[in-house]
């Protein structure tokens, strides 16, 4: 028999079927067995009758069992019926049952209200624990903020490169880059597809990419990994820094719309709200900022100005969204355009939403002769960025762009605690994988 | 003036526009001076008349110049009709021009035809050679092949997760693994993502990812890089390894299909020819892969055998495509499914076209007990590859795989001579970006 899905049996009533997946419950109640069978799909009750010729394997079958189960789909009798669980109203009358690979006796409670690990020991047993609906929930809707991400830059018209992962050693180097023993050489993981995504612009426009950036941050905080998706985007043509602005904002309402529509479901398991961004995004400068929080100026907001920057947002506009733009030039790196009338500030922004930053961005620089200005000036080697350089010597557009992690964004709209979380094999100072500290 | 594409000048004959791009061509008659402009969707030719306020400026503005032109689209002369090129029946009349960036004079021939730069020189100014419609042309047949994939992949309801970069000391390490100083400890570059899709085939049943593969082969031939992109795919509940490679095959036939629709214009610039791939791609077992080459049994196919076979599947039935299946169990890697009724020969496979291998996989070995065994023959340290025996340890089900190269397919389709042209930044052991050998 071909197998059916288990999202597919509600339409099925009456039918013999035959589904394969893992056990994820079972109640042994003597005369009969209850199982609750889990595949990709969704879940179902199945249940053994004394009569079965499943009976005697329905006895030895355990949690996380796999296996291949025959049986009749039944309507549940209405008292049964459980409109909460995805089919409720069905019940598998099971007539086959084979084990196509068995599990060991599990070591914590897997089940879907007794799931409840501290996230050490979650990570520790990462493999086991990606099969809980929880965790998968919490990936699903990052694989739809990623895949949203590219969905709406190819409907912009953007062209998507890969962006290298070993790179030479650059002027964005420092303390804060891992090193590669590349041959006899040195070389180091990338800390940001910046200066490609500028050169790969200057010949195809627009352009975006999906790619893994690396930070050796000594930092074990809820919001550091060392290795994280970027999803970056550079755009050209632009008449100022708000057409980065604009595409960004755009980019973000894509996503959360696609969030809320594809993961309605997971949205719900995780308790989780999407945030509002209204019609047009607060915007202010950083001076406009710092002025609203009666704070002196400074280079940038601190971690609790932007918590009540955030609040008082929301509360004069219901956007959990604002727009700062306008930093002290020199205090960002070379590459940032400085706001012609007022050079001591630049024309970069942040998004951020519920009191931390999302994403950033704004305008670069694209004259070659500012720009190799600013190289000097930022007391930089040439001959290190010299490919980037020559982007801009042959013809660069007036040009910007913005980037944002996917494991923020996830952890931001589902409001996770750790960033761990958000992420399927979280990699820190003391953990890949495993502990780095345990292991001999 | 709102911009408009070049692209969409057709559909505006007798109307005022405003396009942005940059000069390809310039020439200068004298009197009046031709253009050929360029942006993201297209080229189109220009004149400025004598008589046009724009004269002065087209006389000072140069070849990658960045310009702003306004202009009259008009019909060209039944005589100047140049079906051959884009918009080869118009041409822009220019009435004001204004430069957005200048450029330096070139320091080779970009033009369609005159470029010709071996490909060190090339590789040495990858940022502006990128320009080229020829190289544009390659990469963005790389796009829609990585494009088609995940499309394809979505289709069949595959779940794409990022595999990681930095991995832990792995039984796959060796040799031929890149080490990362972490922090005070050691960690690596992932070589495959072989046991991460695993782990996650065990939660999600199919899943797939893009991602960057490392191997530190000290090898600098036309095919070897140390960095390249790996597109891999992993499914369950197959009924044998035949389940594996029908899915790798529609997977194929779905990319190249994709590549001769939405590249037609790219195939012909790059004289280019989609590879043959008949219904039924022809199947061998390597013993009768041997046998029909009139070899000795061995272990695998060398590279002599890999083209003779290719040639002779060619001729028999028309197709381009050969996959070879059954290798000696001990020669591949442990988790690699051996054949049950012949256990000396596994159900690992590889696709053949052209002479060369496009893709592997096969069926994996599902089973805890098994696995385990395997371990201990192949004499590996379960603790090395802990969090992958534990998605075995607790139920998984029968499964296979497959994955292939982005680059190499790329450079397959298009029939490249090296590797290196089919990647925008190539990585091999005397070069990241500019050459590893000539910096100080």
């Amino acid at each position: 028999m071909e197998r059916t899905l288990i999202g597919d049996l509600a339409g099925k009533k009456g039918e013999e079927v035959l589904i394969q997946g893992w056990v994820s419950v079972r109640r042994d109640q003597g005369k009969m067995v209850f199982f609750d069978f889990r595949d990709r799909s969704g879940v179902v009750q199945g249940v053994t009758l004394p009569s079965s010729p499943a009976i005697e394997t329905a006895k030895e079958v355990r949690n996380e069992y796999v296996v291949s189960v025959e049986g009749k789909v039944n309507a549940r009798p209405e008292k049964n019926v459980n409109a909460k669980v995805q089919n409720g109203n069905i019940e598998l009358e099971i007539t086959g049952l084979t084990v196509l690979a068995k599990a060991e006796p599990l070591p914590f409670d897997m089940s879907l209200d007794g799931y409840n690990l501290d996230l050490t020991t979650e990570l520790d047993h990462r493999a086991l624990a990606l099969r809980h609906p929880r965790l998968q929930a919490i990936f699903k809707v990052q694989a739809v903020i990623i895949d949203s991400f590219r969905e709406y830059m190819k409907s912009q018209d953007f062209f998507e490169f890969q962006a290298p992962a070993i790179v030479p050693a650059t002027a964005e180097g420092g303390a804060e880059v891992f090193k590669v023993d590349y041959f006899d050489k040195q070389a180091y993981l990338s800390q940001s597809p910046q200066l490609y995504k500028q050169i790969v612009m200057t010949a195809f426009e627009r352009v975006f990419s999906v790619n893994k950036i690396f930070r050796a941050e000594p930092s074990s905080t809820t919001r550091h990994l060392t290795e994280v998706v970027s999803l970056d985007a550079e755009m050209s043509f632009i008449n100022s820094w708000c057409d980065v602005r604009d595409m960004s904002e755009a980019t973000v309402r894509f996503i959360l719309e696609q969030v809320q529509a594809k993961c309605a479901k997971e949205l719900e398991l995780l308790q989780a709200t999407v945030p509002t961004m209204i019609a047009e995004t607060p915007t202010l400068s950083l001076t406009e900022a710092l002025a609203k929080l009666g704070a002196p100026a400074d280079k940038d907001l601190n971690p609790e100005q932007e918590r009540t920057l955030c609040e008082i947002i929301k509360e004069e506009t219901g956007s959990d969204f604002v727009y700062v733009y306008g930093y002290p030039t020199r205090h960002k790196p070379f590459y940032v355009y400085p706001n012609p009338e007022n050079p001591e500030f630049n024309e970069g922004m942040d998004l951020l939403c519920r009191g931390v930053e999302w994403l950033s961005g704004g305008r670069r620089i694209n004259d070659y002769a500012q720009l190799m200005e600013h190289v000097q000036k930022w007391g930089m080697d040439p001959k290190k960025i010299e490919m980037f350089l020559e982007a801009f010597r042959y013809g660069a557009p007036p040009e910007g762009g913005f980037a944002f992690g996917a494991e923020r964004m996830t952890m931001q709209i589902l409001d996770l605690k750790n960033i761990r979380e958000a992420t399927m094999f979280p990699r820190d100072m003391n953990r890949i994988d495993g502990s780095l500290n345990t292991e001999e």
